[in-house]
């Protein structure tokens, strides 16, 4: 039996791992276009941070221990250009352009999202952030560079997490975005703290700016823009991701969300014998049970062991996302769940939603930090759809207890009863998701 | 219309002060032993640590202003003494051991609870925590003895966050307790991790060790105990509280778990025309739906909103409480909600546990500490019926999703799948719940 894994980042390798396990004379073959394999993407920001903290200090096991320990077949270098669903044979060519040509029984598809970056004159000068090999260059202009000035294209998690990395690092940060609205996701009031923060720490923001054309002078870049020019030591392409379908494309499966690769519960695609996981690949949303694509880490690990499982049998089902995640922007932290009040209202739902500033701490405590919740219900039916918190303190663990209620389908009524932890050090005796609840379910 | 409440801490004021809002004709009528009102208890072991802040600084809201602002009757120094429910009246002493006799229409218990202090000689010298009084005498005793060592009985939440504020004063702690497991409801290996925080912190542990009797000379107390005699300024008494329902007793009504009054899911006692509510009552637990005694402030706050609600009609039906407790010692969290495997397999179930020790953040993180995870599953149903957690980052508000899940009846399968938040700086790609349920899962 042939299993097949195009794409060796996080979906595609904890497939592979999981089933080794699973079916130790199974063959396993993974085809990755570049070298590195199994990494924490997520932590780019902060190793850029580290200058004295090599970027391969992220790489969580190396291609040589998954050939030797794990005995699977990876091959990097190796970019598949083609599938045949009849023939079940995967081709394409690899670093030295040699063409190969692979049989399979099973095929997964985790391809993974690449940048997406403005099509505009100069484009090559914006570096993206998304392999490995994206964050050692970034790393390495700044040093060749001695990069005192950087401009960010986007206004993204990605690009959020760089203005705190690269204002650490003593540079000064300008980010740039076309359109007038701050983290749209975010009420307008919520988003506000956030840019407060990003001011706070130095961070020019300018929104309502379309970059017109990137120069390279000497050792500078010049963005063009609609009423200014902006020179920077380096120029960074945060501007949103595309999942990698056109391999799936191409060969015929059918596209959803976002021209993301089609899969159900059990991962499959349209096709019997392809599944589809990780960023490549689009996921039901368990609010709203309709198809959405939200690229994140913990999805794509999930989604490749639910592979693995699948292999010969329907064992695991996914229930799909919440639309969860989390970031941290200097002093900040900004967690979402669920839906927002527009997703809510787009969904079908009859949504109000409630806006609270409580404390994180009880009022006495060192520490006790502004915590801001908004929470959105449904008029309909009382249940709670999603919420979005920032502050300084104990914003990230908090979402989780919404998270899990969204899976519960619970109502906000419901929620005002759960006995969420209380001790002063932690929280006020109403924790603030629950004061969020309380007022919200007023407006139900 | 008399609503006629005794005791004015968390429940009895969150009644009166819910009830004055929804029904502006009410004549409400508390009835307090005390003179304080409306303070946080909870908060007193930081505030003892902080000589430069008065006591006076945890009161929420002093007794002047619910009779002014809130059109409450609050009678302080008022001790009740008998409950007629044939007469519907109320009767007791003043301070000032004046008779006071007082008719209701409807009446809430909100008595609390009182510390239980070992039957020994001395015991008059043992000073408990428990009423804002305690703490000023605490408070006081530490600066008029200039107190360097203190012994404190018992080993429970009060205890050990005394033993935090006492060494911050720079007081050498002793905790003593007769026997030897130390924070039973924790398996052993995490317990350890606590007494170890505490040996780290110069406190002595006594374990077995019961005092026989306490003396005073001149301003030391001497404890003597089986096999030693302790020395100290100031000895602690916190070996826990019973329900204060001997009111509710004499009167004839139905006591539960621990003599604590047996309320239903709307707060009524067995007489038709009395509520009780916050640590002088029982609840229902929501993993086994029988009944508890867990005197905590947020079940106490939301008992009294309830009994505002259901004074005319049984409007807010309370679901119970999960076992939720977090307690902050030195660096340390420490985090349970739901069972113990030895409380699962007495309530019925087939349970099993899984301990794993996992990271509070991306190892790559500066702050990455570890955190330990027990959870407790049901073989039969494969439910998840409980967690205990322990750390030094991340703790708190992690067990929160642990506590929804438990409202929510969930199954440990179905917490595996929860989206939970997933970025560096707060945690690994699979939060430590979820490495816990997975492996958890893999026993069921």
């Amino acid at each position: 039996m042939d299993f097949v894994i195009i794409g060796g980042d996080a979906a595609g390798m904890s497939a592979a791992s999981r089933a080794r396990r699973q079916y130790p004379d199974l063959t396993i073959t993974v085809l990755e276009q570049s070298y590195d394999v199994s990494y924490s993407a997520c932590s780019m920001p902060y190793n850029i941070a580290d200058p004295q903290t090599p970027m391969e200090n992220l790489v969580v096991r190396t291609a040589a221990e998954f050939v030797d320990k794990h005995k699977i077949d990876l091959r990097t270098g190796h970019k598949v250009t083609a599938i045949s669903k009849d023939k079940r044979q995967v081709s394409g060519r690899t670093a030295d352009n040699e063409p190969f040509c692979t049989g399979y029984d099973k095929l997964l598809i985790a391809t993974g999202a690449a940048p997406t970056l403005p099509d505009l004159p100069g484009k090559k000068l914006l570096m993206p952030l998304k392999q490995l090999e994206h964050g050692r260059q970034i790393k390495q202009a700044i040093k060749d560079r001695r990069a005192k000035k950087a401009a960010i294209l986007g206004m993204g998690y990605i690009a959020l997490e760089m203005c705190e990395a690269l204002t650490i690092l003593g540079i000064k940060v300008s980010i740039i975005k076309p359109s007038y609205r701050f983290l749209p996701w975010l009420p307008e009031d919520l988003a506000q703290i956030v840019k407060d923060e990003l001011f706070r720490n130095g961070v020019d923001i300018h929104l309502g700016t379309a970059v017109k054309s990137i120069k390279a002078k000497k050792d500078k870049v010049y963005l063009h823009c609609s009423h200014m020019t902006l020179d920077a030591d380096l120029a960074l392409g945060a501007t949103g991701v595309r999942p990698c379908s056109e391999l799936a494309r191409d060969a015929g499966l059918a596209l959803s969300v976002s021209e993301s690769i089609s899969a159900d519960s059990y991962l499959r695609t349209s096709d019997p014998n392809i599944f589809a996981a990780g960023d490549c690949a689009d996921a039901f949303h368990v609010v709203t049970d309709k198809k959405v694509w939200i690229p994140l880490a913990l999805r794509a690990n999930r989604a490749g062991w639910a592979v693995a499982d699948n292999l010969f049998a329907e064992k695991t089902r996914l229930q799909g996302v919440a639309g969860t995640a989390v970031f941290k922007v200097f002093d900040l932290a900004v967690a979402r769940s669920g839906l927002t009040l527009y997703e809510a209202r787009a969904a079908g739902f009859d949504p109000v939603e409630n806006r609270i500033t409580s404390l994180s701490r009880a009022k006495w405590q060192a520490g006790a930090a502004k915590i801001h919740v908004n929470m959105v219900g449904d008029k309909k039916t009382g249940r709670l759809l999603g919420a979005q918190m920032v502050g300084t303190d104990g914003v990230a663990h908090r979402i989780n207890a919404v998270v899990v209620a969204l899976h519960a389908s619970m109502s906000v009524a419901d929620f005002i009863q759960t006995d969420l932890a209380y001790a002063p050090p932690f929280g006020p005796t109403w924790d603030p998701l629950l004061t969020a609840a309380i007022q919200l379910e007023k407006k139900l």
